[in-house]
């Protein structure tokens, strides 16, 4: 075998090698074949990295090519390495295919030495920035190569200003910045045991395996683990000729993106900073210019950049952010890649780059996510509204909300029934915390990150939530926050919080609702020449997707309300109707009743008196879903469930003795209760069992639909309900609930000489409903995933349990990158969605496939689903639009 | 394609034809080509009932091959079908490949008519014979040809009796049974809306017909539903000419064994009744004779008879149950079949046989089995000792109790606790009755089958439970019970209960253990001359199996007393040892000190605590089984399991509150209670994922086990501890588990310079464990199915729920055959348990496999886990020989 081909010129690569190259690698190659201006360079590949990291050594072969590429460079660039004279000094990068924090970044000015930089100095006539750029590298180096702690190089600059009675680091000379190299020297060889490597190929060696070694990083590791990037990748290092923006007026170095990354909007937008280097942007010590200033100070290289501009446009074809640096009236391009984006400025943009004619619609299509659509469909805060500004933390679960602070959970709970608006401000919380974070409007605390248990609790409940605010010091023994220069909150005051942004301010800011939901509900017209772009470009998009979706969208929807406005957002159908709510309110003593009933006469009395009104809650969801299919699923929740709490009875009924009084029904409801009683609800007397165990419970639920179905043909409409019995393990429960429910409507049919039969199916969200399913499909018309409670069974966990108790714990050890409930576990509950759709196919070919678990909203699942083949997703109202998109998304992928 | 062959004379067929001939026709087609005296006729196959059932018609060809059949038998018989001189009679039954209860199965006496009665008259000049066999034609056919309610005909009977003043039906002569006829005809006439068909062809036809209509009655569907027969089967239909006991005193009939099948004896063992037919012994009118008394009757029969049951057996090399008939001095053999017997019969017989060279030990292997064995092993009563019967009912779970009848649950466990003995006596049991269930030492109800409430939840207690007993009255309200003849039973009388043949008896009757448990504990020797056939037999095929075996055996045990049962059992090691009760009695407290914890120090404080004795209890489990493996199961249920009820306790701390008085700690526990209360304890903070949430749970378990272990080896001992995580759902958890145990192993190695690492794995038990297997198997060094939870997640109940609540109603429906936590479930979680074998050996080869739910000491459940290619099944100590039995039994089918 040869042996592979470890390093690559710039002029090798392109854009295509991320794989190989890394994506920062890939990119540099990219420009400097379209013949942009990229200081030269090479890069170490991947495979390398791979090689070194199963051996522990350099792999057989890569010194040489290095040295062979590294004596290229010298050559063109007319220095070598590290020279005493006229030294050669390089960048070395990470750059692996997927960004990844916490791996090494950057070590600057490699080649620099004791000698060297007196070249520099001389070279540059400015011997300040070469005694600066030899302490840039000792520190970078310490700290990133040799794993020296950064407080010693900090102290050290601090002390040396603290000497001379400054406080910028400009404010010290060469002569101090070359004491300083003394000190850095000393603190190198204090900690590694020997002195900073002089020779400037060892400095490039071990630099280069700092890099491979922070594959395997802490922060890294965790990092792959919870976002499933496979562990074996390797990252490349890039070797890159220093230019320096920070040797005179006629230089500087600055950072663009080809159009507006906030609102999408066409122009140039970027910082400029002369005189500098591309750290002292990022630390924002000295405040940027516009980057159209730079016109005035060097039209040369202005002009280039726009050209440089207009042509990474055209050849990426999308928006891209650059990062350059002019070296004595000489532009050079540092890096490139395609820029980050708010969600709004995705959609214009693709939009515009569609009318441009750059793209096509599916290209479009791509450009944007649901997971962009869903934060444009968030409330917000008024824009250009007075705001008090006070901290920005994490954004950890988006929307905007205002409300009075409180302390803890009992108060905001308290609060929130007298009708006020409350947000929930913690240190941190916990599981006790629970009913204030739902009586609360939003969540705010001062630490913990996106998987802290106020970030993961929130997300689930859709609540905006801002974690980690570590400028604020909650007090909650005395009910008080304290911000950055000294705002405070007593319990009362007014906080609002954006979600998205992470943002806090004191005081109310007015929440608008999203346009983006205007114009679903029909309340803005996409044609309306005063509409945002953003709205047009949402209306375009989604539109597109509608016409490559191979998925339909329903919605999951028990009312009328709900169903309507899915409709309006554009369902197709109702995946899921649940029917439990129409046991709630007053028809709650009926079920009562019906368990208490002493005979069949009791029982079909209490029955009858859930009958009527269920006919009438599904004659009015049926007729707003008119020639819609709606899935009717038949009672699911276990009977105790409609009764008071098992605890709370037993309390009143001690008491009541305790009192001598009479604990009457409360004694009769506490022995029922007792009966039903069941230690794991999730797992006991319900779904169909019930329907098999409770004589005509069922048959009751489906006489009321056929009836509704019945009343509305009469009236010339087109009713398309459907049957689905929830809950069923084995093929033999869904015969018997068949007959059961043919038999209604075969009888409704008869009676009222209108044709109600329907079509009849199953929940599968059960293990074994999966597993078997090719025996179901036998009986079933059509399966609907529950991927709700299949992740509870195939995980063993109740969401309600465990979520608040241990997901923050598991989030943060990476067992999970998302919550299972939020995107679906591909590899455990997606194989049984695998499954049973193939084997329900493979026995029913004429089977319908859908899902109506909280997943059928989720992006990353909705790709999942479209994958497996399901006919539908079904998701909440809000949802659908989202679920539109990514459908789309899925079939043009 | 040639029409296939419908009809096969009994000379074509062989006993080896059960698939297409049914056992019955099978049998009878052996006897023939044996040479045995067998009446002629020929069998219609399955294959001509299907074609019938799919098409609704008998299929094309079939009448003209009975055609050509029954004219053969008709020239060998010298007789035409229905001939009004001298008729052919036969009889047509059903015959299935598995006998299936529900099924048509016999109408005698068909060719008779208002002609060919006067011949039959005539030919036996017993016209009253000949009366009685035409109304007994038209009673079966009307019954089961046409349907007819059987009331109307006993009615017309019983109206005949009265007018005549008489009681028996034999003392109606042939005038009486002539006008029977007529009145029967009638019967037939105004239900059918026609004639009793006079035509014999036609009634040949019609009961073939009703034969194969009959595969599909209610019952035959429900049965074969719950024993999981493919429902296309179909039966076959034997037509075989009659003969006739009941036509004079050279006449009779018989039934015989040809070994005893009560305790394996060997001799012959049988009924004899002259001038009789077959149904007359089975309604026992009059007293049978023993067999032995025909040789005085009919000496040339009887040596006949001897003759051809010697023959059977060495044909069948078996114990054979046969039926047959002598004709005016001419023996016929109506059916033979291998015989069923009892549990100690099957051991001693098996051996036997093996004995007289006439099989070999793999065969003596395959006649016996584990639920005989189990049987064998339940206590019984002492034999011979007075008995005072009361009734017989239905033995529903087996062993022998005597005790005091209660009536209620609340006395039941009351009188429990005060050290008494007690049966519960119910009508029948719901939910409400379980505490008495549990206090109890057997239960008896007056309602209810093999699948009643009682029944399933006695058998899953293993508990000795009669159901079913109609003879007694049982009146709750006046708590008594009163049986035939006036027997009655006030609370406090003591009854005594077999649960395996369902006899009740009052008073008390002495239990005693089983031999054959006396045996395996070591306290009777197989080779004690004294010792009963019986054990020698289990001690032979016992030993055989193991010699067969490819699973080990292992056993669930969690202390040293159960542990060295289970090794002189025969077990080899521990498959499970749980740890939970190692955190019950005093060290409770310690638990309650780990929830209450206030900081670092307090948390170490009561794990140290809890982790001392446990290093004890391990120490002394892992000495009993010495050289052999012991998996320990870390910790698994929920902390909040070791608190008291919240229920309980919220209730003593709202009175303490009512009455003033300080709650003290109860409110502070109430608080803990409170936090860790969830909704579903099976499906929340357990397992492994309280072991990654309480920091130093698991290392304080694994610490005292590696103490333990290093302390044995200090002694020169043996220990094999594995490690064992449990509810693992995703590697990522096991891997974090692991690297906390390897941590302690290394630690505690260099700490006492012992090698202490031992083997760590896992319970499969989630749905997603067994789906992700593959992941699983690269951090495991074994599995271990848990198939009660594995069931109980797959399946989407908890069997504390669910079994009281609806398990009857489940089989009684067919929905299960079986209990799916006594057998496992094949087709859903074994399944899954294939699956992750498979995937874990494929990317582990070295894995070992195990299954340590209650599943790996079920018969059925330990043929399926050979199958599957387990290491090992683990079960209870008192089911390990079972287990061993089967493991061998599984190797040699």
């Amino acid at each position: 075998m040869n042996a592979p081909k470890y390093v690559y010129d710039f002029a090798e690569g392109n854009k295509d090698m991320v794989d190989l190259l890394g994506g920062k690698g890939a990119n540099l190659a990219e420009m400097t074949n379209i013949g942009l201006p990229v200081p030269p360079g090479f890069t170490i590949t991947t495979e390398a990295c791979r090689t070194y990291l199963d051996s522990g050594r350099r792999p057989e072969g890569l010194d040489a090519e290095i040295a062979t590429h590294l004596e290229a460079l010298e050559q063109r660039m007319g220095k070598r390495l590290g020279d005493a004279d006229d030294p050669l000094l390089v960048s070395v990068r990470s750059g692996a295919a997927f960004s990844m924090p916490g791996m090494m970044e950057t070590v600057l000015n490699v080649g620099l030495n004791d000698a060297s930089v007196q070249g520099l100095a001389a070279q540059s006539g400015n011997s300040r920035f070469a005694w600066d750029s030899y302490r840039r590298l000792l520190q970078m180096f310490g700290k990133t190569v040799l794993g020296i702690h950064g407080e010693p190089f900090e102290e050290a600059l601090d002390k040396r200003k603290d000497d001379k009675g400054v406080t910028l680091d400009t404010e010290l000379d060469a002569a101090d910045l070359e004491a300083l190299v003394g000190d850095f020297k000393e603190i190198v060889r204090a900690d590694s045991g020997r002195g900073f490597p002089q020779e400037p190929r060892e400095q490039l060696d071990l630099a280069i395996e700092a890099v491979f070694g922070s594959w395997n990083a802490d922060r890294a590791v965790l990092y792959r683990r919870q976002e499933r990037i496979p562990t074996d990748l390797g990252t490349a290092v890039n070797i890159c000729s220093m230019v320096f923006g920070n040797v005179g007026d006629d230089s500087g170095t600055g950072v663009c993106f080809t159009r507006d990354p906030a609102s999408g909007a066409q122009g140039i937008y970027g910082d400029y900073l002369s005189n500098a280097q591309g750290e002292d942007v990022v630390a924002g010590i000295r405040n940027t210019l516009p980057l159209a200033d730079l016109e005035q100070l060097d039209k040369k290289s202005y002009d280039e950049l726009l050209d440089i501009i207009a042509r990474l446009e055209r050849h990426y074809l999308d928006l891209c952010d650059i990062e350059f640096t002019i070296e004595r009236g000489k532009l050079w391009m540092l890096q490139t890649r395609v820029g980050k984006r708010t969600p709004g400025a995705a959609f214009v943009v693709a939009t515009q780059f569609l009318d441009e004619g750059l793209i096509d619609a599916d290209e479009a299509l791509r450009r944007v996510t649901g997971a962009q659509l869903a934060q444009l469909m968030f409330p917000r805060f008024v824009a250009d509204t007075d705001r008090a500004f006070v901290t920005k933390a994490i954004g950890a679960s988006p929307g905007a909300a205002s409300g009075q602070v409180v302390f803890d959970s009992a108060r905001a709970a308290e609060w929130e029934a007298e009708g006020r608006d409350v947000i929930l401000v913690r240190r941190e919380t916990n599981p006790d915390d629970l009913p204030g974070m739902i009586a609360a409007r939003g969540v705010l605390t001062s630490r913990g990150g996106k998987t802290s248990h106020a970030a993961v609790v929130a997300r689930g409940m859709g609540k905006t939530c801002v974690c980690g605010a570590e400028q604020l010091q909650v007090d909650v023994e005395a009910r008080r926050a304290t911000g950055p220069g000294g705002v405070t909150f007593v319990e009362g005051d007014v906080v609002s919080i954006d979600g998205t942004t992470g943002e806090v301010f004191a005081g109310e800011v007015p929440v608008e609702p999203s346009q983006v939901v205007q114009y679903f509900e029909g309340e803005i017209a996409a044609d309306d020449p005063d509409v945002d772009d953003l709205v047009r470009a949402v209306h375009r998009l989604v539109g597109h997707a509608d016409t490559r979706a191979r998925l339909g969208v329903h919605t999951n929807a028990d009312n009328p309300e709900d169903c309507g406005r899915a409709r309006r957002f554009g369902a197709t159908g109702v995946g899921l109707c649940r029917t439990e709510h129409m046991f709630l309110g007053d028809r709650r003593r009926h079920i009562e009743e019906l368990i208490l009933a002493d005979g069949d006469e009791q029982r079909d009395r209490a029955l009858e008196a859930l009958r009527q009104p269920q006919r009438d809650d599904f004659e009015q969801i049926l007729e707003t879903m008119d020639g819609l299919p709606v899935t009717i699923r038949l009672i699911d929740p276990p009977l105790h469930e409609f009764l008071p709490d098992y605890t709370d009875l037993s309390v009143e009924v001690a008491l009541a003795e305790e009192r001598g009084e009479d604990a009457g029904r409360a004694r009769e409801l506490l022995a029922a209760v007792h009966r039903l009683h069941e230690q794991n609800p999730m797992l006991g007397l319900r779904g169909v069992r019930l329907g098999l165990v409770i004589d005509g419970l069922f048959e009751m639920q489906v006489r009321a639909i056929a009836e509704a179905s019945a009343a509305l043909k009469s009236r010339g409409k087109d009713p398309r309900p459907e049957v689905m019995v929830p809950l069923v393990g084995a093929v033999q429960e869904l015969e018997l609930a068949r007959d059961h429910i043919a038999g209604v409507l075969n009888d409704v049919s008869t009676a009222t000489g209108v044709d109600v039969h329907c079509p009849i199916g199953t929940m599968i969200e059960l293990p074994r409903a999966a597993l078997t399913a090719g025996e179901i499909a036998k009986a079933a018309d059509f399966f609907s995933f529950g991927t709700n409670d299949l992740t509870q069974m195939t995980w063993g966990f109740s969401r309600d349990d465990v979520e608040a108790a241990f997901f923050s714990t598991y989030l943060e050890h990476g067992i999970f990158g998302v919550s299972p409930f939020e995107t679906i576990d591909a590899l455990g509950v997606g194989a049984l969605v695998q499954m049973a759709t193939d084997s329900g196919r493979a026995t029913n070919p004429d089977l319908t496939l859908g899902i109506c678990g909280e997943h059928g909203g989720d992006p990353a699942s909705v790709h999942f689903f479209h994958q497996v083949g399901l006919t539908y997703v079904s998701c909440s109202p809000f949802r659908v639009p989202v679920a539109r998109l990514e459908a789309g998304r899925a079939a043009v992928l």
